[in-house]
């Protein structure tokens, strides 16, 4: 543990957002909402001001550098940034509660898209525009932005990328931690420009589609309306499938692609595995709503939308799918749990991860029949070493056992047990919306602060993986001298 | 696979079973029940019959015993068991469907206790009491039972016990396994005869203790009343209580016992453990339920009553806990699925399974900090090998998956999502009663024909520890030549 360190960084990370306020600061101005630009102002001086503070802290030659010293900074720059995002929609008054607003911002950064709102639509262009700009920075981790503009010191980098980027095992691309990270960013900027123009020519207006860009890109699902996507048309709708399932891949495979090699994009196991259970599901919900819809063409719209944007995590909607009937509400909870891509924007267990347990539980049932079999696990072609073969089943285990402690902590409420159990798994897997009583065209304001804290909480977890918070909160942590 | 071996040794199980059938019989004789005698004698019949006609198939010097053997002899026999128990309620015509018959019959065997009947009490004594007994031989296993008293090949046993004795490591108390079963058997039966002696003390008739007392020591769930044990006295409640939990203790430790090693007894980690989630989980349903019953001794009666009967997936209740407060249905959902200890006669993970998982997650944890170190997993100061870590893990995992499953194939019946949720995990751990639609005072009967043959087989599944069935039903194993 080094303190000192950590808070360097976390200051400079602060500081970092107090930079990106800059953006809806001037998106206010152009829109002439000078109370909200005033609000963007104050966080802006108060972003730097802590950030800065934050900075003096150093401790020179530092050359120990240990693995939980990156868990805490990602971790701690993450609720850091959330309280500080928070802060415009508070002061301007739009939010009054700060409790909300946090909920709002760490929905936003997590690119859950959880909202307490019930008509994001009477928000001011300001607000609108960096309530979905969280997510754009949230979807490919704000640290690794860090990274990719600003000199880092390499030791430390590698385990706060790890904390940061989801997925059971990272990858470099590149030799060098910082160029990965920039190569990563830059494709992240091209398919968003891509999707903007793919939305013009749409007729949405560029407002709109910078939101709904920003929403689909980092798999949010916050929008402009508060019917999400319901309202656009099916040309639109079908563009924002199509990007969805795009974010949720894995940002490797683009990498791949930029250099010729689409052999090895096509071999990429976990592609056709992700894309296998999209076209499965598409057609099992198709099947399952087809009399509550006009046409074949709107069925499987609606179908292949609702069910790319719960396994990329995004939580858009075209439909209230609250209302479809039981084996297609039970399938979507399955998917929110499922996710996209290891290395995508997407929420969830990741589907590398479930293809891992997969292959753990055959080898083990091999082992039962034919006890002196060694029994290999392989994935990509390659042997998946013991170590990760133990994490990626210890991970699982504790999932389950937060998202079962997230549901018991929101039994307390009046509510049933599918708006809670929904709430639990959609938190979690940071997908947005759930089912009754928090489905697609309602919202969260009816619970209690307490569980608007223990929900951020599970969004936060969720998107970091679990550790780098667990870690944070283990009282070990803070009782041994720094 | 020795196709011949396995018919030989499911022969001879149901001919076992064809010989226990003539004790209800004999209850029929005893009220004068003709009719259910003459059913019940049919049965017999026909059963040995099927199990003759089974062990004529013999392979001789068959020295290769493979563990799948094991398996799919289990896994067979209890299907068939099921199956030929079921007849005398359909041929006596009290239960006119033979798949509610079946569903009734398999709910027996694998101690789950869910009903397809609104009042068990318009049964004939005959039959009432097959309905319980079922529950006794399931508890600690009729192929234990027939190890216990038949010769058998000593080779394949250990297999078939593995397969059949709940828990994630078989100990053998003794070198001969037909000792340990014999051993297991006389303890089972030592502890019904003292329950059945303080059921009478309690002014309880003689028949009710047989029915209540086979359903708790098979962690069943049985009983002789639509209200299962509510209108009895506390004093006969706190009695169920106790032996509930007596029952879901590993009967290894009453062996301990026996030789006077209480120092071994008490030094058993799954003991206070289990005690301890029973003590803590009771104290916060009764905190949970204070304001709905009149006075604290009232409170704390059913809250213990109700979590010693969930924990060790009993499933008897003496209140409507379906009416109770959000937070203390979640938490006896969550009981369901810890269960009991390993090597009782409870079902669900087992608490030893649960206790390894949370080693395995903290030694995962300290690798995430110490990335050099080892990391050993303890157990009962023994270090736990790789393989079972791995095992257990893999467990889990097929565990949640089969879970889900059931659940999903449950979503297309029209009940609400805590009925259908809470069915499935119930019915997956062998408890009985669930939420809602399947509370504690409704039953089963309302499923369709599909859902109560996917429920079936959820309860094998659950009692038989997922392996033996899956083995059975992989498509492997029957495009092979035996």
């Amino acid at each position: 543990m080094n303190r000192n360190m950590i808070l360097h960084t976390v200051g400079r990370i602060v500081m970092l957002e107090a930079l990106l306020l800059l953006i809806p600061l001037a998106v206010s101005l152009w829109y002439r909402e000078t109370g909200d630009a005033i609000a963007f102002a104050i966080t802006v001086v108060i972003g730097l001001v802590i950030g800065f503070a934050f900075t003096i802290f150093r401790k020179r030659e530092d050359s120990l550098v240990f693995a939980k010293s990156g868990f805490i900074t990602v971790a701690f720059s993450w609720i850091l940034l959330s309280l500080i995002g928070a802060l415009p929609f508070t002061i301007s008054g739009a939010i009054p509660s700060y409790i909300d607003a946090v909920f709002e911002t760490v929905s936003g950064f997590t690119t859950t898209g959880a909202s307490i709102l019930d008509d994001p639509s009477r928000l001011s262009h300001g607000l609108l525009f960096w309530r979905s700009f969280t997510h754009w920075i949230g979807g490919m981790g704000v640290i690794v932005l860090m990274m990719a503009i600003l000199p880092t010191e390499s030791g430390r980098s590698i385990h706060i990328m790890r904390a940061e980027v989801p997925g059971p095992i990272v990858g470099k691309l590149v030799p060098r931690l910082r160029d990965t990270a920039k190569i990563l960013y830059l494709i992240y900027i091209a398919l968003t420009v891509i999707q903007v123009i793919f939305l013009l020519c749409g007729g949405m207006s560029l407002f709109d589609s910078l939101l709904y860009t920003f929403g689909t890109a980092g798999t949010g699902g916050f929008g402009a309306r508060p019917t999400s996507v319901a309202e656009y048309s099916p040309y639109l709708q079908w563009v924002i499938t199509v990007f969805m399932l795009i974010f949720g891949l894995n940002f490797n495979l683009y990498y791949l692609l930029l250099h010729r090699r689409a052999g090895a994009f096509f071999r990429n196991a976990e592609l056709w595995c992700y894309l296998g259970i999209v076209a499965v599901a598409t057609v099992l919900v198709a099947f399952n709503i087809s009399d509550m819809y006009q046409s074949a063409s709107e069925t499987i719209r609606h179908a292949a939308f609702q069910v790319s944007s719960i396994i990329t995590t995004t939580g858009y909607s075209t439909t209230d799918f609250a209302l479809w009937p039981g084996l297609s509400k039970t399938l979507l909870l399955l998917l929110m749990m499922i996710g996209g891509c290891a290395g995508s924007t997407a929420g969830g267990l990741k589907i590398s991860r479930i293809m891992l347990l997969f292959k753990i539980m055959f080898r083990d049932l091999k082992r039962l029949l034919h006890p002196r079999s060694v029994g290999v696990v392989q994935f990509d072609g390659k042997t998946v070493d013991d170590r990760t073969i133990s994490g990626v089943s210890a991970y699982f285990f504790l999932y389950m056992l937060l998202l079962i402690v997230t549901f018991m902590a929101l039994s307390w409420e009046p509510f049933s047990m599918e708006t809670n159990l929904s709430a639990a798994i959609s938190c979690f897997n940071n997908v947005g919306p759930g089912l009754a009583g928090v489905g697609p065209l309602a919202n969260y304001a009816a619970y209690s602060d307490v569980s608007k804290v223990v929900l951020s909480l599970a969004m936060l977890f969720g998107r970091l993986e679990i550790y780098p918070l667990l870690f944070l909160l283990t009282p070990k942590t803070w009782s041994k001298k720094g």
